[in-house]
């Protein structure tokens, strides 16, 4: 069985990171597939998606180690092809990745109680995302 | 077709790294799915899954990348909410992420002959953890 | 459904990049399946799988990050017992993980435009390496 479905965010902008667990479960239960897997993947080379406490402490601080992996005012020789002074975006958003699968039981997400799915916005300007869910089971 | 399955852990707390290869093998035999895909997944904020070759080397050298990554004595905001001493905990498992997918035929994990899948503990005491895993093929 | 294919590659040694988003197209088209997931997957300790804007600029950044994580020079346990100097391969390649998932709706992967599927050999020497592509629909 398969089925699909879309979440459309408009995002602030530089590390702004949003909670979708809800979006991905409303699909989830709307396909009616009891057991499974469901693909959570950005289409987009300058966004990611990961797990994470979705509090506010948090939020500022896996910004900060990204910064320690992929500084935002380091040299980077992707600004002399576009000089849209995204460099870092791109390198952060590589070593996140952009997909994150998650077990399905009995029409629900298996997390753990403090675990939410976020998509990370890597690039320096907000940006409209379509965040691609398939479900296979 | 589906089947899934649960591997229990007792971890001994922080970077500690744990061989699940056999386990998830046995799944997959278990299953009678002959080829298809095998998703790991840790629900938990604090844990991640990835492969690595387990050699007591690569458990020293590992855990010192992630040290660089996040620090377990800088200041994190995380803190300010629950004070349990493990914000970095919470960030090195994003980045490395709490998912991996493997490849499945005849029965048997696809991986490199120095490859093994592996539960890292992230969180900064011993946790009972419960990694599921779902076949789909 | 589901379909499996290979993609061989003959890497030039130590981040050597490669594009294979077309290899995976192929195996896609090949399969006859019209909606699902597909897993791309490095049998191999010292390889990952990721995306990127595939352009020579970020063939140069990935590698800057990946020298601030796990820097090629500095020690590792891993050494005592192979001497083989490839401590940091493992490293990196654990980080970024083996294992990628796209989504694929009428035989086409789902991609930003100026995103690609790509290998990163990690390891200090050329390899022949077999990139498993698992297709489940």
């Amino acid at each position: 069985m398969f089925h699909k479905g879309v979440i459309e965010l408009d995002t602030k902008g530089e590390m702004d990171i949003i909670d979708i667990t809800h979006d991905v479960q409303e699909i989830v239960e709307e396909s009616g597939i009891e057991n499974g897997i469901v693909l959570i993947f950005c289409p987009g080379s300058t966004g990611a998606i990961t797990t994470i406490e979705y509090e506010d402490g948090l939020l500022y601080d896996l910004p900060q180690a990204l910064e320690k992996i992929a500084p935002k005012n380091a040299y980077y020789r992707h600004e002399e092809k576009w000089h849209d002074g995204n460099g870092h975006s791109h390198v952060r958003a590589s070593i996140i990745g952009p997909s994150l699968t998650v077990p399905i039981e009995n029409r629900r997400l298996i997390l753990g109680t403090w675990q939410q799915i976020v998509f990370v916005e890597c690039d320096v300007r907000p940006r409209r995302r379509k965040i691609i869910v398939h479900i296979v089971g």
